[in-house]
Order: C-alpha cells, then structure tokens, then sequence
C-alpha cells in the first residue's frame, strides 16, 4: 500500500469519514469475507445483505435507544425528497402544518410542502439572516396541526436548536441531517426525524429515516394516490427492500454506526463534538479580528460560521488555508464568510490546525 | 494485498462488475489523486467532484451517441421512482399514456401511471406469463398519446426487444434498467430513457436518464406543483447537482464507462454478449433436458431462464450450482425455476463453468 496523502476536510457535506471505515471498505472492495463478491455487486436479496442491513438498523436503534414502535428506514433522495415525502405523507387532507423557519432549509422544506397542502409558518428569523433559531414564544402554533416540522441544525447559518420546541401532542417532525448522531437524541419527542447520511452518518446517497408506527396509518390511506415509492408504509412493510436499496451506502453507514458505538456512542462523541467547537469558537471571539455570525445561543456544534472585516480578507483567508492543507472552508455562496464543519469524524487535529492558522491569519492581516 | 476468492455471480442486479473497475476504487478509495479525500468524502460542489460528473457524462454521450438535443441526468430511487416522475412530469392534462406490458416491471410501470392520469395498455402478454414481447400488429396506441411506454428487457421473465416498436410521432419512453449499453442504441428513435445502474452500468444507487430535451417543456408548465425533487427540469437545469447527487455512484458509473469504451465501446460488447448468449442457449436447447422459457425470437442475451422437469430437480440443480461456485442462478421468486443474468462484465469464463456444470448435471441427473 502506498501512502497516502489526506488533507483537512472541512466540507459542509459530503464530509469527512473516519479513517478506520474508509480502511476496511477498501479492504474488503474486491470481496465481502465469505462472500466471494463485492459490496457493490452483491444481491440486495442475499442473505450476506440482508444481514448488512438488518446490523446498521440494529446499531442505529442501539445509538439512539430508539423505541420499539418506530421504524428505521433506508431511503434515496437526500433530505431534499424528504421536504415533499413529508407532506405527502404526513399532511392530511384539509389539515394545515406547522413549520419553523429558522434556516435556508426549512425554507425549502416550506415551500415544498406548500405544493402539498395548508401550511402555516409557524415562526420565522429570516428577516434576520437566520443568525438564530426562534424562540418558544415567537411560535404561532396551530391547534390540531397536522405536525410541526423543524430542522435541528441549520447547515448554512451555522445554528442549532439546543432544546427541542413543546408542541404539545402535535407530531414532531424533525430535519437532522446536519447534527444527527452528533449528541444524544430523545426519538420519542419525535413523530418523524430524518436525516441524510452525507454529513454524521456516511456517503452521499442514503437517507435515514425514522418514523413512528401511527404515523404510516396516514401513508397507507393515501394508497391508491401516492407514487408507491414515496409511500412510508410501503418501505416500512418491506424492510426498506420494496426495491433496490443504494445498497453500499447502506453498508458504509452501518460501518460508521459500528464506529461511533466504538467511541462509545452518542454522549460520548457529544462531549468530542463540545470540546472542538469550543476550541474553534475560543479562537473566533478571542480578539475581534473574527466575528462569528450566529446568536451565541443558537451557535451550531457542527457548523461553525465566521467572517472578517472585508471580503477581500475573507477571499485571503480562504486562499491561504486551503494552500495550507485547510480546505472547504468557504461560507456557503448564499452567506458568503467562512464556515468550519467539524462533524463526528473531523479529527480534533484538524481543528488545533485551524485554530493555529487563524492565529497567524490575525498576526500577518491583523 | 492479500489473495482475494471471488466466485461467479449470475445475480440479476445488483451484479458483477469489471474487476479492473473495482480494482481501481479501492486504490483510491482512501484519496482520489491529488485531492487528499475519498471520493466519499468530497464536497459535490468540488472542482475534482464537478470534473468526474462532467467526465461520466461525457463518456455516457460518446459510447451511446447521444444527440446534443438530449441532457444525460443522474438521479435517485431507481426505475421504481421512475415508474413514477414518467407520468408526473410528461402526462399532460387530459392527455393519455400508452404502455406496452411485455413484462412484470412494465405492469408495475402500469400501475404508477394509473396514480398519476389516464393510461392504456397498448398490448399486453400477461396472459402468456410474458414468455414474449408484444407484436407491433397487437400495438392498440392512441392518436396523440403524450407517449408510449416500453421496457426494453424484461429482467424476471428473460425476453429482450430486437426492434423498437413504431410509434409515429408519439414520444418513446423506455426503462432500459437491464440491457442499458450491451448493445448499441438508437437514442435519437426515444424521447425519454431511464436505467438503474444496478445491473450494466454500475452499482446500485444512481438511476441514469436521457431525456430529450422538448420534453422538458412538460415539467416546466407542471413547475408549481410538482415536487421540485421529482421534476426533470429542475435536475437538467442543474446539471444534476440541484441537491447532493450519490456521488461514489456516479463516479463508479463513470469507471463502468471508461472500461465499456476501453472494450471498443457498444457495437464490441454486443458481439461478446452475443457470444456469451449463445453458448449457453445452445447448451439450455442441446438435448431438451433444459427448456428455456422465453420464446425463442425473444430471448434476452441479459437474463437467460430456464426450467428443469421438477421443481424438486430445480432445487437440487441451484443447491449444486451455488456449492459449485455459481451463484445467483435461481429464478426470480414470482416465476420459478432458473435464471443466468449475464451482464456486460459477467466473464465469458463464468458462462463457460456454467455450460460444463449443466452438462455435468444432466449427465449426473438425467
């Protein structure tokens, strides 16, 4: 084996895996042991990827202590087919649904589901730059709603919801994919979460989903209407097999699942995940040279946003880090600025490097 | 590296791929060249990730000659989702759909029509369990459909079309999930062509369409409404990257197709299938031990299927088989009996084990 040369990755998603998946997916490429076949030419029907499957459900059940009456399903089309499954789902005729707006996501998660029925906003700071998450008072909840949806983490904005909103019995539902897995999670407040793999949880090209078991009672009346492979319940009935599953992003999630139980699960990488964002948000408040864009409150473990004084700086700023071996650390091209995403498996080396460079950015631009 | 057991898989999807292919994923699957990161990794907005979509597609282009009328879109949920986002997006109001049922994905293809608006069945051999295709004399289209819908390879049942159905100037759409790029195509005589990648171009998670580009007219009036996730129009003007494409999906497609070219691209590959066809159809007819089930003038090169006298004797033979190496070779669980799928990269090698196995079965068993 050569050796290879892995730099600092501090993209927002597709993200960094852990080293130790990466090796045993390339160990195995040519063929699963005992299987004789590659995990990318292997039968979904056969019994080596059944088991594949049932052990990642297994462990993500394990991680979460996820109750017994939800499902965990593997899905395609990212969180993006999630903003119009929900409602598809989910929003029953004449019903209305709630959505929190406090990121670009659950913008588009709005006007998705704005192509499916009533939806009423239940509160938003986009008027604000989304630079934090609306409070428990600002909600204007509607009684008997349908679900109030919410997304956890905003990837863009760099926020992140620390307590979940009271809905009372409304259901929960809830867009993680930028956070999921990142500390402990109670499902049980929940109706609905979903998440794509790309950020916490693996490759680009699986979504998890998990969903509460009266929930699919809403998804199995709309049977004769709804496309069969946008239905909850039929993926549900089928063990998320009703056809081909992405099946190695499946596996690889299901590597990173046995990963973080390594680490020793979800308070465990919760306390990495608080001492690397600390470190970093340490350095951005340290003199002013930085400003970090999200309401202290709200500041995203995951997504760490900041700017400089002028563009131009901020142009230098990302030209000299990524010739240092820093890449990804452009703002997303809608907030312009830097973002640092340090998910799980970003290496807190990374971080002691970045927080390095900005102090020797602020000497030589200071 | 240590020696790697690899046996023959006749699954019909996922399936077996160039080993050259897999070899050249696990090099890099712990860096791409010169980008420090796993293409698991990589940011989809990256300038590495941008040139090897850029590349995948223009290779899908040159190996099928595709006219520039047409855009090239990688997508997710496979031809089941399609099933669906084919009427969404191109059955216009009032307007009827016409299918041509040679096949058991072509009634499920039916079936998701028949959620959106209004279809007929142009034909059908349901009644003949799909042992052929249908006829152009049986063809009952509609004046002015908004398109006629075929299936080039029926996957379950082993029957392959030779000639494209006439259809005037209805536009053509074709799920070609199971004989994509075995033989050459003529793409200019489609409006619209979907495959999963599962089974000739890659492995399963990325769903490859070429749609031409008029229809894209439809999706656009349908903009409103329709889920932006689900729209044609919406991904083309993207380029594909509208949300986070199944990157390692398309990337391992763009290998499959360099590899298709570097055999001497479709008219070379037809040939070897052709070969590979007839050796073992020579051998399923050699004494009538074997019978084939698909009628002779439409058998499939792709899934070849075939019984024994016995159901008992079927099982003995997938019993020996599967101890002899040979995996995969059972039927479908809704027809029976036994089934070789034989797709681009299955070896000329594997065909020959399977024809001195079924020799020595019969000589053993008859």
């Amino acid at each position: 084996m050569t050796t290879v040369q892995r730099i600092h990755n501090f993209s927002a998603g597709p993200a960094v895996l852990p080293l130790s998946v990466l090796e045993e997916i390339q160990r195995d490429l040519l063929a699963l042991p005992g299987a004789g076949m590659s995990i990318l030419e292997i039968s979904h029907r056969s019994k080596t990827f059944e088991a594949i499957l049932a052990q990642a459900e297994a462990d993500i059940r394990s991680l979460a202590g996820i109750p017994a009456n939800y499902k965990v399903l593997f899905l395609q089309g990212g969180a993006s087919l999630q903003f119009s499954m929900v409602p598809m789902n989910l929003l029953t005729p004449g019903a209305t649904a709630d959505y929190i707006d406090g990121g670009s996501w659950a913008d588009k998660a709005v006007k998705e589901a704005k192509k499916i029925g009533n939806v009423n906003v239940a509160a938003s700071t986009k008027s604000e730059n989304y630079s934090r998450i609306p409070t428990q008072a600002e909600l204007k909840l509607t009684p008997g709603a349908a679900y109030v949806h919410m997304t956890s983490n905003n990837t863009i904005e760099g926020t992140e919801y620390t307590d979940l909103p009271a809905v009372g019995d409304v259901p929960l539902v809830s867009d993680t994919s930028s956070d999921m897995f990142s500390h402990p999670i109670d499902v049980s407040r929940h109706a609905l979460i979903y998440s794509g793999a790309q950020k916490n949880m693996g490759p680009a090209g699986v979504t998890v989903v998990i969903v509460r078991e009266d929930m699919l009672a809403r998804s199995l009346e709309k049977k004769s209407t709804l496309p069969t492979m946008l239905n909850y319940a039929v993926h549900a009935e089928n063990g998320s097999m009703y056809n081909t599953p992405p099946a190695f992003a499946v596996y690889a999630v299901g590597l990173v699942m046995k990963w973080l139980l390594a680490q020793g699960g979800l308070p465990a990488i919760a306390k990495v995940n608080e001492r690397k964002a600390a470190k970093l948000y340490a350095e951005i408040d340290r003199t002013g040279f930085y400003r970090g864009t999200a309401r202290k409150d709200c500041r995203s473990l995951m997504n760490l946003t900041f700017r400089l004084a002028t563009e131009d700086l901020e142009k230098q700023f990302i030209k000299e880090s990524t010739a240092a071996g820093l890449d990804g650390l452009k703002g997303h091209r809608s907030v312009g600025g830097m973002r640092a995403s340090i998910y799980n498996a970003f290496p807190e080396a990374g971080v002691d490097a970045l927080v390095a460079f900005m102090r020797e950015f602020e000497r030589t631009h200071g």
